[in-house]
């Protein structure tokens, strides 16, 4: 192995599907079921299939002498369609006249990918079934569990941490949802000959391509997309917004793991997140990963949508630049997706620093309701003013705010004892929380 | 108007849409709808509703201070509300009191957006409608006629022109698909007030969501999204895919326009596409403006998914960049979009050149068809060899193929003279064509 | 005005540099230069020159006209060019032959655009030689002030600000470096007529040009660079990396600005950072509008960058993309670099929170300095572990580190009293700060 | 080796300056340089230094472990110094417990890349310094050829081939500037410890910092850059924007060898640029890997810029974003380089093809300056409608302009046979172009 940062940006099980060696294999998987396809169909002699499919196999086939060249070839179909002749050859000289039988070499390559994407998909539409669960169950069970509602990075209000996790839930569905409609257009089979006219199968193209389908399990797409690439800027796009949603997660850990707010926490661990030079640090190791992830795959998403415009039946440059992108975005993807679930799935809270923290601004995060509450008889404005005003005091005095205001007539006139107590208790601050919680909940297992 | 470009790369009504003055109505109709919503629930007195909705005009306030205001406010919704808050005062001093009432900034923000989406997606959906009929009827009409099927910009075997329009009305449908798509997640409410929660409505706050809006006939969502910004970023990515296929389109255009190949051009119309300096040129001035948007959209996008890690209840940045982002990209497709249809409704096509331009290689676009017929019984690699030897030297010596081939007695030995003519016509390379325009019609109509 | 968003992203200087009638007059400057050019080399009447010159003047021209024009043009530069040869005819008939002459379309709209740079460059430059002052002046000011240094948002050890502050103004003058070298190679005159060779001037072309570009004193390059971009994507390159060093400030500013640091904050002012709903609050609303810039430009530099592919003698769509990206990364480039004067030159800091915060792990910075004492003798990494695990046990029982250090023979043994408190004490942590400092500050006094 | 695509997007130089094995020696080149450093500096023992620095061999170290705790630690240095201290620990005790002794990650892994960078840029510099020679020689040889400009993909006037070289040369010389300006800033030791004070090595930080600067060659830069990143940005963009240039290039080659142009096409070589199934097929390879490349760098360049928004005195998630992207850079930027070199150090020209091209439009490309002939007597504006006109009358008929314009009154009364002539030879259109040509070859040798 030893891509040196794999480990820390993607997953073992991406770095297998997106090998060299199951590249090669999932295009060898394209000529197999083509050489039976055209066998079945009767476009090459039955005979020729199985010594053509007996060879399609990664493992005897030379990968560097393939990889070298792709430089002059401009693709890796065309050394390998000619690795694989010769592999047929030694079998059965025959077979080998039959090879690759009027494809193109796009068709290898785009149905290779294809082929890995559907495998990259079942894995990481699994893992978030698995997160979805997971997040779930976080949103519930801390449905109650108080924090600082945070907006322009300053204490707001209070909410309970189930509804940021609901947040994140709520989103990490509709991520599921795109990514599962991306799979629809993405999966399909490419097969159309040097220009898509599939011209060099006379009659008979449809039939083929129809059973080439079949073989390989892919849906016959209405007509070949050699130069239509929305199919892939599409799954692109959808593990794009899933990963800023995976970003947006790790953002929030992060924030919440700073020495001066330490309210949640990364599941600790040996080794884990520990500084070379500060012993007592525990880094947020899994939100650098994260945040690195989305900070590089908008830049690949936007490749792939520049790549879009391919020139006429095939394009130049275009299609090229997605052959890196397009596999370095499930990985990333993917690793960002694993070091979440890891997170989130054994998240450390601390609650009663979420508790303390309320406390902080000295009663400033109940300014709001008591602004709201002295506005229905005051007016919004001169309330809004006369609580900005004591907030202040309170801040330069390090004075709670209850007891400013309650040195104020005008509220003391306006709110009782009790009607304070309400307003300055943050359980009374949930307002319809409990009830979007549910929403998404609901609408998750719809 | 004069925004010096804007009737190049966009549209007028998508200038209307997003103008100054809707982005404040928009939110304006947010203020109005709250009011009244809270009324009816009872939040706020029943008669404070008409007296706000009644000063929710965008042509009474004053723009121009808002937008002063907005830069020490940090975001135009602060400034309007207390401009608005001054108007109702103005009419009536008990409902000013209610402005607003258990809203943020963000709520009308948001909502304002999606309410200025909500009409721009109507114009798109129903001018992408159009293309897509005039798309069809192109290729129907033109299912017959052949061009050069080019790949890596060298020809490469004949197509009809009509499945190079199937090929991009198979893309435009999936297109539409994505927007209607994103449409369902991106249209809709967005009401939690400071932090999500509606605490300062109490126990009313879902009731009063949901006559929200149902005044703004909006869905309401699951939860407030203010930091889950998935469903911009979704609208984002589909038109910037949609964007893409019309860059396609353009540039297939642009390429076939150029003086060497002359096989299609942009309508002409006075003082379209002249050069300042030479006379006879018939520049692709819509392809030049459809190309330079591909080109701009890909960033954008990639701004509104790196802008999607938003801190926790309310992003700081990430949220300012969608903005005037997000927009842009809405004026931006739907002037290519506009631009494309221009193009196509009224494409002219030199079919002479076509024909002609198919007899420049004096032969060689049969040649894959007369490898594989030779392949049959040579193999595959020796015809493969053979053909390639002869092109070259048809090639060096600028003679037709036909009679190079000719000269060879393998050749000669297995294709007689009508098999040749048979190879050479262009009419007899059209394969599956028909089928996939068949396909793609067919999928349309569904 | 009223574009609703420019007082928060820009500034009205650059509004007014990169204006509609700003860029026609640029544009007509240029045309104005280049009468007297040729008039002077005598390619045209000695009188044509005048009466052209007089009507070079965006005020007299009907902008809207060549708004709507430039889309079926396909540029500003050819509806111009009529106008302005329009209303020189009025003036002269004779001089408006010569409106314009041997120039081509992109020579005017290419000058017009480094004219405005230019302008853009001397503000940008000027306010960048102010800011660069402030910091060294607050550098130097708070070079004792001390904080703590964090890594992975969390403590690390303390720091003077004063070398947080270096550290933004050794960035600030490699970027005013960039800057400066960027505006060498950009500004420069574009002259070449139709494609390049000024064909058109005959034999006197290079002399014209000589002349033209003396006239708008501007460098005359060593050959016209039509679509040679690299000068462009060189500022835009320039701009986009000083954006970044301001979005560091403006993301240290937010950061040391949230209600449980509250060490550092945005000059307040009436009005500013106020929320809607939360009366007590000051938002950093700079740093919101510099980190939503941040965002943005990166996007707009890769448009620039994937822009430069341009055709042969004239781009098609890679051309027209820079002409409302780059005026787009000058304004957001200002506005962000006001933003942070604004707030470096007004900083508040909260000297006696910054000291609080450094006891909040009560003692744990210390534990690097202590692990490197004690490893002296124990070897570091027997050291480290001791640290580790005394850290871990101060965290778990909430005692001072040191408390929980003594007790532990092997640390008693070889740290007597006076050593820990040497070790403990903030002060002397500082290691080559100053040196930092004093080198900061010297290389840019150079 | 295989990484498949390697050989087709960059080199085998650049993938030993950032393969695995070298990204850790270089890392174990700063720990070796550092306790030497240390040792002369009286910091570590004497005796420890040489020890510390026989052990910092990459080869002798388990980088598959290393990449494994990668992942848990959150970098590469943590597990690096690891496994060094138990190696050096195997070979003497003592000398392991001064391992990395004061330094942080990031200084190793900074600094590593650095060293790495200098590696790629000697090779880039001198390879630049080759295709300069090439593209110089190139102007000179065809500073006569002609063939058609071409704006807006259509022809517009003759030019020398040698001005077009001349351009990209004029681009390459400002490129190999930026690239050496870049140098200066980037490469540049790291060194600050845990937050860039250098606390740990109390007052000896800075002759230390001098010591190590000095043993590995590096510029000691004024403070250091942990999160001022600006230094590797600017790299990022200097060599965006050279690949900007190549992709300019790559895009002319390959307009050129279409097929219906045919004027210049890549070097032919066996196995190279063949078609799967087209056997007369010479595809522009180079071109299109090149091109990728130019559609993949300004993705990667946004993620640089986007990154440089770090926190604090460590970054998170921007830092780590960099580790792959900058390599990624190198190794493009170098691959497209290479490709381009060999295009153009072997371009084949067709000279009669260009001259047979510029004969396509029957005299159309003499437009303008028959305009500007008639211009001088007609005015401008009635001479373009006349020119426009018998153009169009041209194209119609399929006649020669020049017949066309022959049989007008308006014509032959002010443009005689002779003048004619003159008008329509090509040879007479070069305008400045040897001057330009002469400018850019006196500037590159300056």
């Amino acid at each position: 192995m030893s891509r040196l940062l794999d480990a820390l940006f993607t997953t073992e099980r991406m770095c297998r599907i997106f090998s060299d060696a199951q590249a090669i294999q999932r295009m060898l998987d394209f000529e197999a079921a083509l050489a039976r396809a055209e066998a079945r169909v009767g476009i090459i002699p039955a005979g020729a299939a199985e010594p053509i499919a007996a060879c399609c196999r990664a493992s005897e086939l030379d990968l560097d002498a393939i990889a070298r060249a792709a430089a002059a070839a401009g693709n890796l179909a065309i050394p390998l369609v000619k690795e694989l002749t010769a592999a047929v050859a030694r079998r059965d000289g025959d077979a080998a006249r039959f090879v690759h039988w009027g494809a193109t070499s796009q068709d290898a390559i785009d149905t290779g990918l294809v082929l890995q994407m559907r495998d990259a998909l079942d894995v990481i539409e699994s893992d978030y079934a698995r997160l979805s669960t997971i997040l779930d169950e976080l949103a519930l069970r801390e449905c109650e569990t108080l924090l600082a509602g945070r907006t322009w990075l300053q204490q707001a209000l209070p909410i309970p941490f189930g509804v940021k996790v609901a947040g994140w839930l709520s989103a990490v569905e509709r991520d599921r949802e795109r990514i599962a409609r991306a799979r629809e257009h993405a999966i399909a089979l490419q097969f159309g000959g040097a220009v898509g006219t599939l011209a060099s199968l006379r009659d008979e193209g449809m039939q083929v391509a129809a059973a080439l389908a079949e073989n390989l399990e892919l849906p016959l797409p209405d007509i070949p997309w050699h130069t239509q690439r929305d199919r892939l800027a599409e799954v692109a796009g959808a593990l794009g917004i899933a990963v800023g949603t995976l970003g947006k997660i790790a953002r929030d850990v992060s924030l919440l793991m700073q020495t001066e707010i330490g309210e949640a926490f990364e599941p600790s661990a040996p080794g884990r997140g520990g500084s070379s030079t500060m012993p007592h640090k525990r880094n947020p190791v899994s939100a650098a990963s994260v945040l690195a992830t989305a900070a590089r795959v908008p830049g690949l998403v936007a490749t792939m949508l520049s790549a879009m415009v391919q020139e006429h039946e095939r394009g130049l440059g275009g299609w090229h630049a997605e052959w890196e992108t397009l596999p370095e975005i499930f990985r990333l993807a993917h690793g960002a997706l694993s070091q979440v679930m890891q997170v989130v799935s054994a998240l450390e809270l601390d609650r009663d620093r979420m508790r303390a923290n309320l406390d902080i601004t000295r009663g400033l995060l109940a300014a709001e309701g008591i602004a709201l509450a002295l506005g229905e008889t005051l007016g919004k404005q001169q309330a809004h003013r006369i609580v900005e005003d004591a907030s202040r005091e309170a801040v330069r005095s390090r004075r709670p705010l209850r007891e400013v205001l309650a040195a104020r007539a005008e509220v003391r006139d306006r709110l009782g004892e009790s009607e304070l107590d309400r307003l300055f208790d943050p359980r009374n601050a949930m307002g319809a929380s409990q009830q979007w919680i549910h929403r998404v909940r609901e609408a998750r297992s719809r």
